[in-house]
């Protein structure tokens, strides 16, 4: 929550809403300053925030009063001077979930404030196949049994982010359209709000790439600013962090880069449309290229990863039609991020989802590809790399979202 | 200049250092506030700041003496209450000058603080035949000109920003390829100041694209906070406004858009890649579409906005070859525009430069294909419209970039 533009002024002094307003904004700056720099001493939140000591020592009390920073046992603090005690975050009574409903699963998974996972489930599904009332049934099963979870272990969760993959209507929930799932105007936040009941912590649906990127860029401690995190799914997505915010667009519909008209052999795109990114790069698009229709590479019965490691041992046993595959894919890919390096130049392209299971085999070949085609010297300094969390990112950044809740403003933990 | 973090911290009292930099900043708080809301009262602008009103008047006279704004005679402010006296900016004194090197044209343009055009002059030229040496010699003699006209009126320029399509490297002033111009590693500012001599105030070197969109969204006055700006020349680039900033990258880069790999026929381009978007919608496309070598419309000698009232007289006496030159360029236009209305989301997409001579031609139509195909509902909101800039929009956002630096600090007009 933000103190309004008049409140913070520095000529005015503040009046008594103002500092209500001023201390809220003060327990998140100290609450966020432990997240991001680890167990500190109070001296040590003093000097960084700049607030004097005995309000830090106040700011202190209360965060631990609502269960969000303990103060740890005494340690020496560095080499020299005497023992100090640490604030650490209280991973033990709040925590986010996140979702993702992707066309092969449905990822469910809980993050204590601390960061660590506290509850993780998949559940293998092929989603073009199921009706969406029944993923939807799938889902709340799935949310239900962490929220038990979580309270058998003392914790609550402050709020539950969905990730689906399409154009989603944030503000009233809505997939809007998801043509890797074959849905249209399906109702996400209100069905699982049906389902769970009036118990069910505050509900939110975004999309699958967007939340995948706040799950990257909080990977790497918010250093790269101008990142593009893209999907690996049978759906091709991309989440923009530019200048260090997630780049939504005037409705929220940003990064949409499946359906780049990129294929000059125009192959039929599930969207309806021809020629599509995804076509080329897509999950689905790699199995067919690699695996005729009956080999178990395609078989939704076989876990996915478990079929990404027959493919990628295929590919390092030399199997000429893998080989093949792979680098189709790979010179598609490196036209694509080429394309977005020219008109978003970010830092970094993060691959995610199935492109780290295959990554080592194809990304000298993305790389190549970038360079060659982007436009500034040197791909404009874009560096390709593979995603570290795979395909848990989009659930992770939904955990993440609902946390983010509390960083903003603690109170939203009571 | 900004305040240090805790300068403007509300529980710390402000330090004698931090004073000299709050008066700044309210300076600039108080010179804006006139830019973007025209002539006010002393009482308008503490209201409006919320700064005290003893305050307010030691600010108005420190920009008085600084020559940025004046007093204006006794006027009734509204219909009821007595008479007050408005401040308004001074635009006698303190200009911003903009150039524009494209490959048709050089454009000199002057915009006083107050937003009038005091200079402005255009030389034809075909930079593809033209040494950058001779470029260069032409726009320093224009700029000449134009700071001995400015000095005449007794006006002094704070500032120069160069526009040229292509990446650019503005920390060092230089051009690091712009294929439109034929230029790899032109040390512009460099070349301009050696010319110019030691009088020369402070040179910036940006894209063309970029410095359109500073216009088109300061002529907007801010209101569209997701903007693509599509220059119109021989080459094609984009100034991207994502939520109101200017979308730079991570090394400056960004907005490369007129060699995303768009058109199936893959007919070369002036980059050395083939199949390129500005292949298919940059002027000379268009030109060499609509028109045999011999024909006028290519004379370079003609003047631009004349050949293209030619090709639009063409066009409605429903010349075959034109419309259909016409409807191509419509179509591929509303391709790209789609593909980055897919990625960006943006509210609008402004058509810049030669767009603006024949764009009733083909905005339907444009219109329906970004329609069609970008993935959200109703083309995600996105709405395509003409600049009301034309071929000015990048001396003009050079000029506005200029006298930014006198609006972010006034006393940078000393």
């Amino acid at each position: 929550m933000k103190a309004e533009p008049r409140a913070s002024h520095p000529l005015g002094p503040p009046s008594a809403r103002d500092r209500g307003s001023v201390r809220r904004t003060n327990l998140a700056l100290a609450l966020r300053l432990l997240r991001d720099q680890g167990p500190l001493s109070r001296s040590r939140i003093a000097a960084s925030t700049g607030l004097p000591k005995p309000t830090v020592t106040s700011l202190v009390a209360e965060l631990v009063d609502l269960g969000l920073a303990a103060e740890g046992p005494t340690q020496r603090e560095g080499a020299v001077g005497r023992p100090g005690t640490l604030v650490h975050i209280d991973g033990r009574h709040i925590c986010g979930i996140g979702v993702e409903i992707s066309s092969h699963y449905i990822h469910v998974l809980a993050l204590a404030l601390d960061g660590a996972t506290t509850f993780e489930h998949r559940t293998a599904l092929t989603a073009a196949d199921t009706a969406a009332d029944t993923v939807l049934d799938l889902t709340a099963r799935t949310l239900a049994r962490c929220t038990a979870a979580l309270e058998q272990a003392g914790a609550r969760a402050v709020g539950t982010a969905v990730a689906v993959p399409g154009v989603i209507d944030t503000p009233t929930g809505t997939v809007r359209y998801a043509p890797a799932l074959g849905w249209r105007n399906v109702h996400v936040t209100e069905g699982l709000r049906h389902r769970l009941g009036t118990t069910t912590p505050a509900l939110t649906l975004d999309n699958d790439a967007k939340l995948g990127a706040l799950a990257e860029y909080a990977h790497e401690h918010a250093q790269v600013a101008d990142m593009v995190c893209i999907t690996g799914q049978s759906g091709i997505g991309a989440g923009i962090i530019s200048g260090g915010r997630l780049l939504r667009g005037a409705a929220g519909f940003a990064g949409e880069v499946g359906h780049m008209p990129l294929d000059p052999q125009q192959r039929p795109c599930v969207c309806g449309r021809t020629g599509c990114w995804e076509t080329m790069v897509g999950l689905d698009a790699l199995l067919h290229l690699a695996a005729d229709p009956d080999d178990h590479l395609h078989d939704p019965g076989v876990e996915l990863e478990h079929r990404l490691t027959v493919l990628h041992e295929r590919a390092v046993a030399h199997d000429a039609r893998t080989l093949e595959a792979l680098e189709r894919v790979a010179d598609a890919l490196g036209l694509g991020i080429a394309l977005l390096a020219d008109v978003l130049n970010p830092g970094r392209v993060v691959l995610g989802g199935y492109f780290t299971h295959i990554g080592d085999l194809i990304l000298d070949r993305v790389r190549a590809a970038v360079d060659q085609r982007v436009m500034a010297p040197d791909g404009g300094g874009c560096e390709v790399a593979l995603s570290p969390l795979g395909f848990t990112a989009a659930a992770r950044g939904g955990a993440h979202l609902a946390l983010d809740a509390v960083y903003q403003d603690p109170g939203a933990a009571l």
